[in-house]
């Protein structure tokens, strides 16, 4: 899963130490409409994590999320304490995920972490830390995934994407907690509704092997979109706006408050300038991100013991 | 969907006529554990039907279900009436498909009907007089497809299945009519179970796809099965009792009572054992037939104008 590559693939601004290791990984897209709690798409935005020894714990970080967390409370420290077992590391944090946007910042970051940290099954802890293995899955394996829990333990499976897609997202600069926005969900559901997300899901996998068969209604949810409105009346405004700019699916991406427009390569231009006009129409502050998929889920390199400081 | 094939490919029992069209279609089991009323197999145990001009309705059914039914309210009959808008066929059902085990036989009967009746869209047809769009899906395109409605229509896709699976199927003596399987369903589910069957469903499209990642609980499913227990008790020890002879995986067929042992092709040998084995460690009495994915669907022939009578 997690695979030895180049320096030069990251960022260059992260200094390099004897002993340090680094770890990059994707943000990603959760339940895509009817994979509720189980599906999610890796999208080439990225968290890259430094752990290397030091004698007291201290957390740098750039980026998105830099002003959130204090030292010691950093998600990416206490992973690393929770991997290793002590405190002795300096990490540096480097962000380019939206916090609390519905794209999988945190299982990013706790993945990341896990492996710079050293840890074997940095899927495990990201799961275990982050409460979602669907977005830890797609973090590490990359690609769109299925993944749930099989006796305890996450089961995470890569299911064919058409190369041709691209993800028009629009990031409200707003936060929506994924614990509110799961509060609002009934604990029970019709059966019909169960069975109409199975058959929904089943024609997304299909659209997203073959965007030629991807059909607007594959998207559809009865679970968890609907119920969520209220926490972002937007929503479906800018979904169906994405649409009718040539999207051909749109979908809550994670909890919200992002949504996602699933396009054909060849549309993304005018998707984008769709996504644009809606949030000026209904006013909704934010950016318009424009994301191929990432296919590589996290990388991992270390400095090894040659590097001087 | 509907391909013309050679003639040789149908049962040679039955005659042609100037006129006559004839058609076959394939059994399906659908749901397989967690794809409830979506996912269906296509298996390699077929239905012909054969219609061609007469002055007045008559049916020969001969095979499965030739003793239950009479010759004006038969399947067949009831779905060339219903497209053509006249009676004046003669018609010959030749089954090899047992009659309400979960085999989708009535789906298979009303689309090879309604084709060889000269419907253009059989595969609505079939779903609109079965009730089941799953199972009249594989029927019509053949191999692993997952069948929904959207906004009233039927919206089938193909998903990709291991050539190197093989059904190994326990078909028990005994009938249970689908109605009576809906029946003991519940009409609400909680929302976890609703998600545990989209990650299972997930899980099991991958296996499917390809046989290496299939796992045993990607049967698993919460909306249907357990619930069915009291109708079939024996099923879940025959399920086990596949899984302990080999198979990679166990589930009902349809609303049952047959149970489908999913296996690789090297150990169908073993698994059609353990299969008879359980049979009789429970008592239960009928057939074990082993069986690959039709991946042919629906396929037609005409005797066009030239033939001789």
């Amino acid at each position: 899963m997690a695979s030895r590559i180049a320096v030069g693939s990251f960022s260059d601004r992260l200094w390099k130490y004897p002993g340090a290791v680094r770890a990059r990984a994707p943000a990603s897209a959760a339940n895509l409409g009817p994979g509720f709690d189980t599906l999610a798409l890796a999208l080439q935005l990225y968290v890259e994590v430094e752990v290397r020894p030091a004698d007291r714990l201290s957390v740098r970080a750039e980026g998105e999320g830099a002003d959130l967390d204090e030292e010691a409370g950093h998600l990416a420290a206490r992973v690393a304490i929770d991997v290793t077992g002590h405190d002795h590391h300096a990490i540096t944090v480097r962000s380019q995920i939206p916090v609390a946007r519905g794209l999988g910042s945190s299982a990013a970051l706790a993945a990341a972490a896990a492996a710079a940290a050293g840890s074997k099954d940095p899927l495990s802890v990201a799961a275990r830390v982050d409460g979602h293995p669907e977005n830890a899955a797609a973090s590490c394996v990359g690609g769109l995934v299925a993944a749930t829990l099989v006796r305890g333990a996450v089961r995470a499976v890569r299911l064919p994407l058409d190369e041709r897609l691209v993800f028009v997202v629009i990031v409200p600069d707003r936060s929506l907690p994924t614990t509110k926005a799961r509060q609002v969900l009934p604990h029970a559901v019709n059966r019909s509704d169960a069975t109409f997300n199975l058959g929904r899901m089943a024609l997304l996998l299909a659209g997203l092997a073959e965007r030629s068969v991807l059909i607007h209604e594959a998207t559809e949810d009865r679970l968890h979109q609907d119920y969520r409105i209220p926490l972002f009346a937007e929503a479906p405004h800018l979904m169906s706006k994405l649409l009718q700019a040539g999207a051909l699916a749109s979908c809550w991406s994670g909890a919200g408050p992002s949504v996602l427009g699933i396009c054909d390569v060849a549309d993304c231009a005018a998707v984008r300038a769709g996504a644009e006009e809606a949030m000026a129409q209904y006013a909704v502050e934010g950016k318009v991100l424009v994301l191929r998929a990432d296919l590589e889920g996290l990388v991992v390199e270390d400095s090894g013991p040659s590097s001087h400081p």
